[in-house]
């Protein structure tokens, strides 16, 4: 059975972009049969602690000294690892806060970043590689090359480093610009671009599920 | 009273390097005189919430329509926002978590960056402004100009974006790399370049505080 994971990390449950787009992606996964089956984790409504302790970051084979995590914590790792390895495809709401990730979006990625578990280490352990990753990206401004905010997402390349070099995931970016162009009204001459950038993203979601699926 | 915040960040309690510097700086703060304040945020200790709803990244007046946070979240927003404000230097240890910052640390930045209030919106409102913020960061390994690497720190830049751009502080970086040279054996040939980052480090943090204080 194809398996989508569905993760959202919007902190607007009324109006967010990343949620509307992902949404667009899990309905044409579902369409695409009953076998289509999608996994949803919402990282908002149903939010993950931080993570408990450095310690975490290695699997107990390769942790310096120090107080072993808790069973919980370590028990939620694994669960989170174990949900990410039965996933064919991956598909992250990641709405730029701040000019990076939500927080609730970083404590997942921390959870299931492991070397020698998920990325290679002293053993060969990559076992995404290859799998879709499709990061649907909103973000309240405009990031375009050549202005002065070009370099401003530090969200997207965090997330292709771990996803991309670390899991050896095929990474897809789908992004939506000047989400605030609706209610900042400095922006809301840009509220055409705006609307067409988001259909697009909606329609590029709908063929991307169906090309992975 | 000159008054410094502390703020750390590490999941780590006892090995951890940006801990151990920030103690440095805070401990030559003091010694200043007994006029000089250490107001303590322990952000892995005393974890903050992950921010309840993006209306929290707006002022009341500046929401968009949707629900309205609760009592708890605006009280927390207000207290981090007061105590900052309250500051003459911000000192924040950041270590660098998979490639960003801690999602600890990133839910004090979600809450503390509001337009309008702390960084210039509709009102030229940036009462931070002209302020020393002095980030310490530690890196696990190391990011040299000119090496495949050399982008892929997204904390540093986004702290620099928050406090100094939008914020307008004034932003002092303190780094320390290959902080897993002591326990990962292909960085073992790098432990005296790390052992000599971290000792400078902590005299700069030293030198820092009697700086700025």
């Amino acid at each position: 059975m194809p398996t989508l994971l569905q993760l959202d990390s919007s902190a607007d449950l009324g109006q967010s972009y990343s949620r509307n787009i992902t949404a667009s992606f899990a309905d044409a996964w579902r369409a695409l049969g009953d076998d289509h089956v999608v996994i949803v984790r919402d990282l908002h409504r149903n939010q993950l602690p931080h993570l408990e302790s450095a310690q975490l970051h290695w699997p107990a084979r390769l942790r310096p000294e120090g107080p072993t995590p808790s069973v919980a914590a370590e028990r939620l790792q694994r669960e989170l690892i174990d949900e990410l390895l039965a996933a064919d495809v991956v598909l992250i709401g990641a709405p730029l806060y701040n000019y990076s990730m939500p927080s609730t979006l970083k404590a997942w990625i921390d959870n299931i970043h492991v070397p020698g578990v998920t990325a290679p280490f002293d053993v060969d352990s990559q076992p995404m590689a290859g799998r879709p990753a499709v990061v649907v990206s909103s973000r309240g401004g405009s990031y375009d090359p050549g202005t002065a905010t070009a370099d401003w997402d530090h969200e997207i390349p965090a997330l292709r480093i771990i996803l991309g070099e670390a899991l050896g995931m095929q990474v897809h970016v789908i992004t939506t610009s000047l989400t605030l162009a609706a209610t900042v009204p400095a922006l809301a001459d840009q509220l055409e671009r705006s609307l067409e950038e988001f259909a697009s993203a909606r329609a590029a979601a709908e063929e991307l599920a169906r090309t992975l699926g």
